[in-house]
């Protein structure tokens, strides 16, 4: 998506090659106009896999992920990464470790949300290792919901995150893929 | 808002006098329909207000108030809950201490996202002992931004929040009022 791309380009910053700063535009400051645009190409693409709900994780996958929500015309369901004090019979949980960050948390569904007639998009900002986007595969699958697809903001390609989930057989729409990524640089598959 | 109040009173489920579920259609899985209904609500009621960004705190926050920045065309900014391990020099913070959920955490902002020629809209799901939003007018003010309004999904009115932020000057806009809240009754005021 050239209007992603370029703005990472512009505004995005390139730490090292782990980390890519877009607090400007998606992550702490949200341009609501872009996630409207990022959020109506993600359901185009999605629109006839009869998509009956969006899921993501807190928080920042959340604004994008509202929006793909909202073009399709279905609820929205947000993965918690907090551990309920008082796990209730109706919520399940996966550990989730985030290479990344180099964190582990818990992450919550509630049973009530998702169901076996459910085709769930899984949308979120960024795309690496993988690891959040298969806990919630995890989650999913325990409640026999179908994926539908995975929908992201900003791949880094050269991370083994879309390999993993095209081997077990998930469609990956990724808006902006990074082939490399090091302090100052950035680099676009397909340029 | 009476779309609001009729969902509240279908969907919410009462535990005690602190706790309101609305995790069906605003928490946990999100109504967009709804969230944009409230969004334009809101915007409309502040539309008068120059506001120039819609400030939030992750998580539950989110949906409603990108509704509003959407609305009013401006940036949504989200406060963080949890305090950066490396403080960088452009973040500022603040503890807040929720007494409904019985904990303390850091709220942080980049300063690079608000600054003297701001008029903020505050939005957030729920206003009890306003410790939330007083929080967040302390990071705004200390960027000397203008609060240009606080904009709540639901009040419970017999707690002390409201006031605070009225004794404090500032105009809280609030779309379901709540005078009474025990397990399994809950009164609006105005009815």
């Amino acid at each position: 998506m050239k209007l992603l791309k370029d703005r990472i380009l512009s505004e995005g910053r390139a730490l090292n090659e782990d980390i890519l700063k877009v607090d400007s535009f998606i992550n702490h400051q949200v341009d609501m106009e872009l996630m409207d645009a990022i959020g109506k190409d993600i359901a185009d693409h999605f629109r006839d896999k009869k998509v009956t709900k969006v899921v993501t994780i807190e928080s920042s996958g959340i604004p994008p992920a509202a929006m793909v929500a909202m073009s399709l015309g279905v609820p929205l369901v947000i993965l918690k990464k907090q551990g309920s004090k008082v796990l209730n019979e109706d919520m399940i949980q996966t550990v989730v470790t985030s290479f990344t960050k180099g964190n582990t948390y818990e992450l919550s569904l509630c049973t009530r949300f998702v169901n076996e007639n459910d085709h769930v998009l899984f949308v979120d900002d960024f795309l690496a290792n993988g690891e959040a986007a298969t806990g919630t595969v995890r989650l999913l699958r325990q409640l026999h919901a179908t994926i539908a697809g995975i929908g992201i903001l900003i791949e880094k390609s050269f991370m083994p995150g879309r390999s993993k989930l095209e081997d077990a057989g998930f469609e990956v729409y990724s808006l902006a893929r990074i082939k490399r990524l090091e302090k100052g640089v950035i680099e676009f598959l397909d340029d």
